[in-house]
Protein backbone atom coordinates (compact mmCIF):
# COMPACT_ATOMS: atom_id res chain seq x y z
CA UNK A 1 0.00 0.00 0.00
CA UNK A 2 1.35 3.52 -0.79
CA UNK A 3 2.11 5.60 1.84
CA UNK A 4 -0.64 8.31 0.98
CA UNK A 5 -3.21 5.68 0.95
CA UNK A 6 -2.06 3.86 4.19
CA UNK A 7 -2.22 7.44 5.93
CA UNK A 8 -5.65 8.33 4.78
CA UNK A 9 -6.38 4.45 6.69
CA UNK A 10 -4.89 5.86 9.68
CA UNK A 11 -7.01 8.39 10.11
CA UNK A 12 -10.22 6.37 8.93
CA UNK A 13 -9.28 3.95 11.50
CA UNK A 14 -9.01 6.17 14.67
CA UNK A 15 -12.82 7.19 13.24
CA UNK A 16 -14.16 3.77 13.86
CA UNK A 17 -14.92 3.55 10.26
CA UNK A 18 -11.97 1.08 9.49
CA UNK A 19 -12.72 -1.55 6.91
CA UNK A 20 -10.42 -5.05 7.04
CA UNK A 21 -7.76 -3.85 4.88
CA UNK A 22 -7.54 -0.54 6.85
CA UNK A 23 -7.08 -2.55 10.05
CA UNK A 24 -4.70 -5.06 8.50
CA UNK A 25 -2.58 -1.66 7.15
CA UNK A 26 -2.51 -0.21 10.32
CA UNK A 27 -0.43 -2.99 12.06
CA UNK A 28 2.29 -2.33 9.20
CA UNK A 29 2.64 1.37 11.26
CA UNK A 30 4.01 1.99 14.80
CA UNK A 31 1.76 3.23 16.28
CA UNK A 32 2.48 6.74 18.58
CA UNK A 33 2.87 6.74 22.33
CA UNK A 34 1.54 9.79 23.19
CA UNK A 35 1.08 10.95 27.15
CA UNK A 36 -0.46 14.12 27.94
CA UNK A 37 -1.08 15.83 31.18
CA UNK A 38 -4.35 16.14 32.81
CA UNK A 39 -4.73 18.95 35.77
CA UNK A 40 -7.60 20.61 37.53
CA UNK A 41 -7.88 23.67 36.40
CA UNK A 42 -6.85 22.90 32.71
CA UNK A 43 -9.03 24.42 29.58
CA UNK A 44 -10.24 21.53 28.11
CA UNK A 45 -10.21 22.95 24.65
CA UNK A 46 -6.60 22.97 25.07
CA UNK A 47 -6.31 19.28 25.16
CA UNK A 48 -9.66 18.33 22.80
CA UNK A 49 -8.06 20.37 19.78
CA UNK A 50 -4.61 18.36 19.92
CA UNK A 51 -5.92 15.32 20.74
CA UNK A 52 -8.33 15.27 18.05
CA UNK A 53 -5.72 15.19 15.78
CA UNK A 54 -3.50 12.69 17.87
CA UNK A 55 -6.25 9.95 17.48
CA UNK A 56 -6.35 10.65 13.91
CA UNK A 57 -2.55 9.86 13.74
CA UNK A 58 -3.56 6.43 15.30
CA UNK A 59 -2.07 7.39 18.54
CA UNK A 60 -1.95 5.61 22.08
CA UNK A 61 -2.60 8.25 24.51
CA UNK A 62 -2.37 8.20 27.79
CA UNK A 63 -3.77 11.03 30.03
CA UNK A 64 -1.72 11.44 33.14
CA UNK A 65 -2.39 12.80 36.68
CA UNK A 66 -1.22 12.11 40.34
CA UNK A 67 -4.67 9.98 40.40
CA UNK A 68 -7.06 8.12 38.75
CA UNK A 69 -9.57 11.13 40.22
CA UNK A 70 -11.01 12.55 37.01
CA UNK A 71 -10.12 16.13 37.08
CA UNK A 72 -12.42 19.11 36.58
CA UNK A 73 -11.74 21.59 33.75
CA UNK A 74 -12.89 24.76 32.74
CA UNK A 75 -15.71 23.79 31.48
CA UNK A 76 -17.27 21.78 33.91
CA UNK A 77 -16.37 18.54 31.71
CA UNK A 78 -14.28 16.27 33.86
CA UNK A 79 -11.74 14.31 32.17
CA UNK A 80 -10.68 10.56 33.13
CA UNK A 81 -7.37 10.14 33.66
CA UNK A 82 -6.45 7.10 32.01
CA UNK A 83 -2.72 6.12 33.98
CA UNK A 84 -1.49 7.84 36.98
CA UNK A 85 2.45 9.55 36.47
CA UNK A 86 3.46 6.20 38.58
CA UNK A 87 1.94 3.60 36.07
CA UNK A 88 2.51 5.95 33.02
CA UNK A 89 4.77 4.93 30.05
CA UNK A 90 8.07 6.32 30.90
CA UNK A 91 9.12 7.20 27.54
CA UNK A 92 7.13 8.54 24.45
CA UNK A 93 7.07 10.17 21.03
CA UNK A 94 5.11 13.04 22.28
CA UNK A 95 4.91 14.89 25.97
CA UNK A 96 1.74 17.28 25.86
CA UNK A 97 0.96 19.62 28.08
CA UNK A 98 -2.40 21.56 28.16
CA UNK A 99 -3.00 24.98 29.81
CA UNK A 100 -5.06 27.32 31.89
CA UNK A 101 -3.78 30.45 33.67
CA UNK A 102 -4.77 29.38 37.18
CA UNK A 103 -4.13 25.41 36.67
CA UNK A 104 -0.69 25.92 35.29
CA UNK A 105 0.06 28.70 37.70
CA UNK A 106 -0.78 26.20 40.83
CA UNK A 107 0.96 23.26 39.03
CA UNK A 108 3.94 24.87 38.27
CA UNK A 109 5.38 24.73 42.33
CA UNK A 110 3.54 21.35 42.59
CA UNK A 111 7.14 18.95 42.54
CA UNK A 112 5.01 15.93 41.68
CA UNK A 113 4.06 17.57 38.66
CA UNK A 114 6.91 19.13 37.39
CA UNK A 115 8.88 16.54 37.96
CA UNK A 116 6.60 14.02 36.35
CA UNK A 117 6.53 16.67 33.30
CA UNK A 118 10.50 16.79 33.30
CA UNK A 119 11.07 12.88 33.23
CA UNK A 120 8.56 12.33 30.17
CA UNK A 121 10.11 15.24 28.45
CA UNK A 122 13.88 13.93 28.32
CA UNK A 123 12.55 10.88 27.51
CA UNK A 124 10.20 12.21 24.72
CA UNK A 125 10.85 12.31 20.90
CA UNK A 126 8.85 15.64 20.77
CA UNK A 127 7.98 18.12 24.24
CA UNK A 128 4.78 19.90 23.33
CA UNK A 129 2.42 22.44 24.79
CA UNK A 130 -0.50 24.68 24.00
CA UNK A 131 -1.39 27.95 25.53
CA UNK A 132 -0.34 28.60 29.17
CA UNK A 133 1.39 24.90 29.02
CA UNK A 134 4.35 26.06 28.38
CA UNK A 135 4.89 27.85 31.23
CA UNK A 136 5.27 24.01 32.72
CA UNK A 137 7.77 23.15 30.67
CA UNK A 138 9.78 25.91 31.18
CA UNK A 139 9.06 25.26 34.90
CA UNK A 140 10.51 21.76 34.16
CA UNK A 141 13.62 23.11 32.71
CA UNK A 142 12.53 21.75 29.35
CA UNK A 143 12.61 25.51 27.44
CA UNK A 144 16.29 26.52 28.28
CA UNK A 145 17.73 27.97 24.81
CA UNK A 146 14.39 27.49 23.00
CA UNK A 147 12.31 29.82 21.45
CA UNK A 148 8.90 28.66 22.05
CA UNK A 149 5.36 30.81 22.61
CA UNK A 150 2.34 30.22 25.09
CA UNK A 151 -0.65 32.39 25.19
CA UNK A 152 -0.29 35.85 24.72
CA UNK A 153 -0.71 37.46 27.88
CA UNK A 154 1.88 35.12 29.41
CA UNK A 155 4.40 34.60 26.40
CA UNK A 156 6.92 37.14 27.77
CA UNK A 157 7.48 34.81 31.00
CA UNK A 158 8.74 31.92 29.17
CA UNK A 159 12.31 34.42 29.16
CA UNK A 160 12.69 33.79 32.78
CA UNK A 161 12.89 30.21 32.08
CA UNK A 162 15.53 30.85 29.94
CA UNK A 163 13.73 30.41 26.66
CA UNK A 164 13.50 32.89 24.14
CA UNK A 165 9.27 34.07 23.59
CA UNK A 166 8.30 34.03 20.57
CA UNK A 167 5.61 35.69 18.61
CA UNK A 168 4.08 33.03 16.35
CA UNK A 169 0.72 30.46 16.24
CA UNK A 170 3.15 27.57 16.66
CA UNK A 171 7.19 27.75 17.64
CA UNK A 172 8.86 24.53 16.37
CA UNK A 173 12.72 24.62 17.87
CA UNK A 174 14.35 21.22 17.74
CA UNK A 175 12.10 18.74 18.87
CA UNK A 176 10.18 21.63 21.30
CA UNK A 177 6.39 22.61 19.46
CA UNK A 178 4.61 25.24 21.63
CA UNK A 179 1.42 26.58 20.68
CA UNK A 180 -0.10 30.10 21.44
CA UNK A 181 -3.45 30.45 23.69
CA UNK A 182 -6.41 27.62 23.43
CA UNK A 183 -7.87 27.57 20.03
CA UNK A 184 -3.84 27.24 18.50
CA UNK A 185 -4.41 23.40 19.62
CA UNK A 186 -5.78 22.75 15.85
CA UNK A 187 -2.80 24.55 14.18
CA UNK A 188 -0.15 22.73 16.55
CA UNK A 189 -2.28 19.37 15.89
CA UNK A 190 -1.69 19.99 12.39
CA UNK A 191 1.76 20.47 12.39
CA UNK A 192 2.59 17.70 14.23
CA UNK A 193 0.95 15.63 12.49
CA UNK A 194 2.94 16.93 9.25
CA UNK A 195 6.38 16.25 11.11
CA UNK A 196 5.30 12.50 12.45
CA UNK A 197 2.79 11.47 9.37
CA UNK A 198 3.91 13.27 6.74
CA UNK A 199 1.81 16.61 4.90
CA UNK A 200 -0.48 14.62 3.54
CA UNK A 201 -2.08 12.85 6.58
CA UNK A 202 -1.89 16.01 8.26
CA UNK A 203 -3.88 17.80 4.84
CA UNK A 204 -6.11 14.49 5.18
CA UNK A 205 -7.22 15.35 9.02
CA UNK A 206 -7.67 19.22 8.04
CA UNK A 207 -10.37 18.42 5.15
CA UNK A 208 -12.05 15.91 7.95
CA UNK A 209 -11.88 17.90 10.51
CA UNK A 210 -13.00 21.36 7.69
CA UNK A 211 -10.27 23.15 9.21
CA UNK A 212 -10.85 26.61 7.06
CA UNK A 213 -11.52 28.99 9.49
CA UNK A 214 -13.29 31.87 9.15
CA UNK A 215 -13.51 33.87 12.43
CA UNK A 216 -16.91 36.89 12.63
CA UNK A 217 -14.35 39.16 13.71
CA UNK A 218 -10.96 40.18 13.96
CA UNK A 219 -10.25 40.28 17.22
CA UNK A 220 -7.98 36.84 17.99
CA UNK A 221 -4.71 38.93 19.00
CA UNK A 222 -3.71 42.22 20.98
CA UNK A 223 -2.62 43.66 17.63
CA UNK A 224 -6.03 42.85 15.84
CA UNK A 225 -8.55 43.76 18.65
CA UNK A 226 -6.92 46.75 19.37
CA UNK A 227 -5.30 48.31 22.64
CA UNK A 228 -8.62 49.05 24.52
CA UNK A 229 -9.84 45.21 24.26
CA UNK A 230 -6.47 44.31 25.25
CA UNK A 231 -6.23 46.84 28.34
CA UNK A 232 -9.36 45.40 29.46
CA UNK A 233 -8.39 42.01 29.38
CA UNK A 234 -5.07 42.39 30.90
CA UNK A 235 -6.99 44.40 33.55
CA UNK A 236 -9.31 41.75 34.09
CA UNK A 237 -6.81 39.19 34.16
CA UNK A 238 -4.82 41.17 36.26
CA UNK A 239 -4.74 38.68 39.83
CA UNK A 240 -4.46 36.10 37.94
CA UNK A 241 -0.96 37.33 35.61
CA UNK A 242 0.42 38.40 39.15
CA UNK A 243 0.21 34.86 40.16
CA UNK A 244 0.91 33.30 37.02
CA UNK A 245 4.67 36.08 37.12
CA UNK A 246 5.12 35.73 40.92
CA UNK A 247 4.79 32.05 40.59
CA UNK A 248 6.90 32.23 37.66
CA UNK A 249 9.78 34.03 39.50
CA UNK A 250 10.13 31.81 41.94
CA UNK A 251 10.37 28.82 40.37
CA UNK A 252 12.86 30.72 37.63
CA UNK A 253 15.17 31.45 40.56
CA UNK A 254 15.52 27.22 41.31
CA UNK A 255 16.17 25.89 38.07
CA UNK B 1 -21.39 49.40 35.30
CA UNK B 2 -21.30 49.99 31.72
CA UNK B 3 -22.61 47.36 29.67
CA UNK B 4 -19.37 46.83 28.07
CA UNK B 5 -17.23 46.44 31.55
CA UNK B 6 -19.89 43.93 32.46
CA UNK B 7 -19.99 41.90 29.35
CA UNK B 8 -16.04 41.47 30.65
CA UNK B 9 -16.73 40.27 33.37
CA UNK B 10 -18.98 37.42 32.78
CA UNK B 11 -16.07 35.99 30.60
CA UNK B 12 -13.75 36.23 33.47
CA UNK B 13 -16.36 34.88 36.11
CA UNK B 14 -16.67 32.06 34.03
CA UNK B 15 -13.39 31.32 34.38
CA UNK B 16 -13.49 31.11 37.78
CA UNK B 17 -11.37 34.68 38.24
CA UNK B 18 -13.69 36.87 39.03
CA UNK B 19 -13.43 39.25 41.96
CA UNK B 20 -16.35 40.24 44.60
CA UNK B 21 -17.46 43.31 42.15
CA UNK B 22 -17.71 40.57 39.19
CA UNK B 23 -19.92 38.16 41.02
CA UNK B 24 -22.59 41.00 42.07
CA UNK B 25 -21.94 42.23 38.76
CA UNK B 26 -23.19 38.95 37.33
CA UNK B 27 -26.43 38.79 39.35
CA UNK B 28 -27.79 41.84 37.37
CA UNK B 29 -27.75 39.91 33.74
CA UNK B 30 -29.75 36.67 33.19
CA UNK B 31 -28.04 33.94 32.97
CA UNK B 32 -28.38 31.64 29.85
CA UNK B 33 -30.34 28.20 29.73
CA UNK B 34 -28.14 25.75 27.25
CA UNK B 35 -29.33 22.05 26.56
CA UNK B 36 -26.61 20.30 24.51
CA UNK B 37 -27.32 17.03 23.23
CA UNK B 38 -24.54 14.49 24.49
CA UNK B 39 -24.60 11.16 22.42
CA UNK B 40 -22.40 7.92 22.01
CA UNK B 41 -20.31 8.92 19.26
CA UNK B 42 -20.28 12.49 18.78
CA UNK B 43 -17.13 13.95 18.17
CA UNK B 44 -15.52 15.80 21.39
CA UNK B 45 -14.46 19.17 19.35
CA UNK B 46 -17.69 19.81 17.97
CA UNK B 47 -19.33 19.78 22.02
CA UNK B 48 -16.19 21.54 23.18
CA UNK B 49 -15.67 24.73 21.10
CA UNK B 50 -19.13 25.91 21.45
CA UNK B 51 -19.01 25.12 25.48
CA UNK B 52 -15.93 26.89 25.57
CA UNK B 53 -18.47 29.58 24.35
CA UNK B 54 -21.27 29.09 26.43
CA UNK B 55 -19.35 29.06 29.45
CA UNK B 56 -17.60 32.42 28.98
CA UNK B 57 -21.51 34.08 27.82
CA UNK B 58 -22.15 32.79 31.82
CA UNK B 59 -24.31 29.80 30.93
CA UNK B 60 -25.78 27.22 32.81
CA UNK B 61 -25.29 24.58 30.19
CA UNK B 62 -27.36 21.10 30.75
CA UNK B 63 -26.05 18.10 28.97
CA UNK B 64 -28.45 16.17 28.55
CA UNK B 65 -28.61 12.18 27.43
CA UNK B 66 -31.32 9.41 27.71
CA UNK B 67 -29.34 8.26 31.25
CA UNK B 68 -26.59 9.42 33.45
CA UNK B 69 -24.45 7.11 31.81
CA UNK B 70 -21.13 8.75 31.10
CA UNK B 71 -21.14 8.81 27.05
CA UNK B 72 -18.15 7.65 24.96
CA UNK B 73 -16.80 10.14 21.98
CA UNK B 74 -14.76 10.40 19.51
CA UNK B 75 -11.86 10.86 21.23
CA UNK B 76 -11.88 8.05 24.16
CA UNK B 77 -12.86 10.55 26.57
CA UNK B 78 -16.32 10.25 27.87
CA UNK B 79 -18.38 12.76 28.92
CA UNK B 80 -20.76 12.89 31.70
CA UNK B 81 -24.56 13.76 31.38
CA UNK B 82 -25.54 16.50 33.72
CA UNK B 83 -29.24 15.93 33.00
CA UNK B 84 -31.27 13.03 31.78
CA UNK B 85 -34.19 13.92 28.93
CA UNK B 86 -36.77 13.65 31.37
CA UNK B 87 -35.06 15.83 33.83
CA UNK B 88 -33.90 18.40 31.32
CA UNK B 89 -35.63 21.90 31.43
CA UNK B 90 -38.42 21.83 29.17
CA UNK B 91 -37.84 25.49 27.29
CA UNK B 92 -34.22 26.55 26.96
CA UNK B 93 -32.30 29.67 25.40
CA UNK B 94 -30.44 27.67 23.35
CA UNK B 95 -30.58 24.04 22.17
CA UNK B 96 -27.33 22.92 20.61
CA UNK B 97 -26.49 19.50 18.65
CA UNK B 98 -23.06 18.61 18.01
CA UNK B 99 -22.56 15.83 15.36
CA UNK B 100 -20.47 13.00 14.61
CA UNK B 101 -21.17 10.88 11.71
CA UNK B 102 -21.90 7.27 13.03
CA UNK B 103 -23.45 8.96 16.04
CA UNK B 104 -25.54 11.04 14.38
CA UNK B 105 -26.80 8.39 11.77
CA UNK B 106 -27.89 5.98 14.68
CA UNK B 107 -29.76 9.18 16.60
CA UNK B 108 -31.57 10.17 13.66
CA UNK B 109 -33.63 7.04 14.56
CA UNK B 110 -33.88 7.06 17.51
CA UNK B 111 -37.32 8.11 18.39
CA UNK B 112 -36.09 9.08 22.02
CA UNK B 113 -33.50 11.24 20.94
CA UNK B 114 -35.30 12.83 17.94
CA UNK B 115 -38.60 13.29 20.11
CA UNK B 116 -36.22 15.12 23.15
CA UNK B 117 -34.35 16.95 20.55
CA UNK B 118 -37.59 18.12 18.30
CA UNK B 119 -39.28 19.04 21.93
CA UNK B 120 -36.45 21.61 23.07
CA UNK B 121 -36.20 22.84 19.51
CA UNK B 122 -39.88 24.17 19.37
CA UNK B 123 -39.16 25.37 22.67
CA UNK B 124 -35.64 27.30 22.59
CA UNK B 125 -34.88 30.86 21.69
CA UNK B 126 -32.07 29.61 19.02
CA UNK B 127 -32.03 26.17 17.86
CA UNK B 128 -28.10 25.31 16.84
CA UNK B 129 -25.82 22.42 15.75
CA UNK B 130 -22.38 22.02 14.88
CA UNK B 131 -21.32 19.60 12.13
CA UNK B 132 -23.50 16.46 11.58
CA UNK B 133 -25.54 17.76 14.12
CA UNK B 134 -27.83 19.59 11.81
CA UNK B 135 -28.75 16.22 10.29
CA UNK B 136 -30.31 15.74 13.72
CA UNK B 137 -32.48 18.73 14.01
CA UNK B 138 -33.71 18.37 10.17
CA UNK B 139 -34.60 14.85 11.55
CA UNK B 140 -36.83 16.79 14.09
CA UNK B 141 -38.23 18.69 11.39
CA UNK B 142 -36.49 21.89 12.98
CA UNK B 143 -35.18 22.98 9.64
CA UNK B 144 -38.19 22.76 7.28
CA UNK B 145 -37.93 26.35 5.14
CA UNK B 146 -34.89 26.74 6.23
CA UNK B 147 -31.23 27.63 5.39
CA UNK B 148 -28.39 25.25 7.25
CA UNK B 149 -25.07 24.05 7.10
CA UNK B 150 -23.38 20.42 8.28
CA UNK B 151 -20.15 18.81 7.38
CA UNK B 152 -19.21 19.21 3.69
CA UNK B 153 -19.97 15.56 3.04
CA UNK B 154 -23.35 15.80 4.72
CA UNK B 155 -24.50 19.32 3.30
CA UNK B 156 -26.54 18.25 0.23
CA UNK B 157 -28.29 15.82 3.04
CA UNK B 158 -30.18 18.90 4.39
CA UNK B 159 -32.46 19.11 1.31
CA UNK B 160 -34.10 15.81 2.66
CA UNK B 161 -35.34 17.84 5.63
CA UNK B 162 -36.45 20.27 3.85
CA UNK B 163 -33.49 22.91 3.92
CA UNK B 164 -31.33 24.93 1.97
CA UNK B 165 -28.22 23.67 1.69
CA UNK B 166 -26.16 26.44 2.45
CA UNK B 167 -22.47 26.61 1.92
CA UNK B 168 -20.82 28.44 4.74
CA UNK B 169 -18.74 28.12 7.54
CA UNK B 170 -21.48 29.50 10.08
CA UNK B 171 -25.74 29.64 8.72
CA UNK B 172 -27.91 31.61 10.65
CA UNK B 173 -31.76 31.65 9.35
CA UNK B 174 -34.08 33.37 12.19
CA UNK B 175 -33.56 31.40 15.09
CA UNK B 176 -31.69 28.40 13.36
CA UNK B 177 -27.58 28.94 13.33
CA UNK B 178 -26.07 25.57 12.03
CA UNK B 179 -21.84 25.51 11.62
CA UNK B 180 -19.72 23.42 9.23
CA UNK B 181 -17.56 20.46 9.88
CA UNK B 182 -15.81 19.75 13.72
CA UNK B 183 -13.47 22.75 13.76
CA UNK B 184 -16.69 25.27 12.67
CA UNK B 185 -17.79 24.92 16.36
CA UNK B 186 -15.40 27.93 17.29
CA UNK B 187 -16.91 29.95 14.57
CA UNK B 188 -20.54 29.17 15.50
CA UNK B 189 -19.97 29.75 18.95
CA UNK B 190 -18.51 32.77 18.34
CA UNK B 191 -21.39 34.32 16.51
CA UNK B 192 -24.24 33.13 18.89
CA UNK B 193 -22.13 35.46 21.77
CA UNK B 194 -22.17 38.19 19.34
CA UNK B 195 -26.04 37.62 18.90
CA UNK B 196 -26.67 36.78 22.39
CA UNK B 197 -24.36 38.93 24.47
CA UNK B 198 -23.10 41.79 22.04
CA UNK B 199 -20.14 41.85 19.28
CA UNK B 200 -17.86 43.30 22.31
CA UNK B 201 -18.33 40.42 24.06
CA UNK B 202 -17.49 38.23 21.42
CA UNK B 203 -14.51 40.18 20.98
CA UNK B 204 -13.83 39.57 23.99
CA UNK B 205 -14.18 35.94 24.17
CA UNK B 206 -12.30 35.68 20.97
CA UNK B 207 -8.95 37.62 22.00
CA UNK B 208 -9.58 35.45 25.45
CA UNK B 209 -9.12 32.25 23.40
CA UNK B 210 -6.91 33.71 21.28
CA UNK B 211 -8.72 32.70 17.96
CA UNK B 212 -6.29 34.41 15.25
CA UNK B 213 -6.34 30.69 13.07
CA UNK B 214 -3.11 29.78 10.81
CA UNK B 215 -3.69 26.89 9.57
CA UNK B 216 -0.19 25.50 8.48
CA UNK B 217 -2.05 24.36 5.11
CA UNK B 218 -5.06 25.07 3.02
CA UNK B 219 -7.01 21.64 3.02
CA UNK B 220 -9.94 22.58 4.82
CA UNK B 221 -12.19 22.61 2.80
CA UNK B 222 -12.85 20.58 -0.68
CA UNK B 223 -12.12 23.47 -2.78
CA UNK B 224 -9.20 24.46 -1.13
CA UNK B 225 -7.61 20.53 -0.70
CA UNK B 226 -8.19 19.67 -4.29
CA UNK B 227 -10.22 17.22 -6.45
CA UNK B 228 -7.70 14.17 -5.44
CA UNK B 229 -7.50 14.84 -1.55
CA UNK B 230 -11.46 14.99 -1.78
CA UNK B 231 -12.21 12.02 -3.56
CA UNK B 232 -9.90 10.07 -0.72
CA UNK B 233 -12.19 11.19 2.01
CA UNK B 234 -15.04 10.77 0.65
CA UNK B 235 -14.12 7.15 -0.67
CA UNK B 236 -12.65 6.29 2.91
CA UNK B 237 -16.06 7.25 4.08
CA UNK B 238 -18.34 5.93 1.51
CA UNK B 239 -19.39 3.43 4.11
CA UNK B 240 -20.79 5.90 6.62
CA UNK B 241 -21.94 8.28 4.21
CA UNK B 242 -24.26 5.66 2.19
CA UNK B 243 -25.33 4.65 5.72
CA UNK B 244 -25.90 8.76 6.82
CA UNK B 245 -27.77 8.71 3.25
CA UNK B 246 -30.23 5.72 3.75
CA UNK B 247 -31.09 6.91 7.36
CA UNK B 248 -31.88 10.18 6.39
CA UNK B 249 -34.39 8.78 3.30
CA UNK B 250 -36.06 6.88 5.60
CA UNK B 251 -36.41 9.35 8.18
CA UNK B 252 -37.21 12.04 5.52
CA UNK B 253 -40.08 10.02 4.40
CA UNK B 254 -41.92 10.21 7.95
CA UNK B 255 -41.44 13.69 7.89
Amino acid sequence: MKRRDFNALVALTSLGLATRSASAGSEAEKRLTVVALVHPGMILLDLVGPLTCFNMMMADVHLAWKTMDPVRTDSGVTVAPTTTFAECPPEADVLFVPGGLSGTTAMMEDDDVVGFVRSRGTRSGWVTSVCTGSLLLGAAGLLKGKRATSHWYTRDLLALFGATPTKARVVADGNVITGGGVTAGIDFGLTLAARLRGEDTAKFIQLLLEYDPQPPFHAGSPEEAGQALATSVLARRAPALEAAKAAARRVAAKI
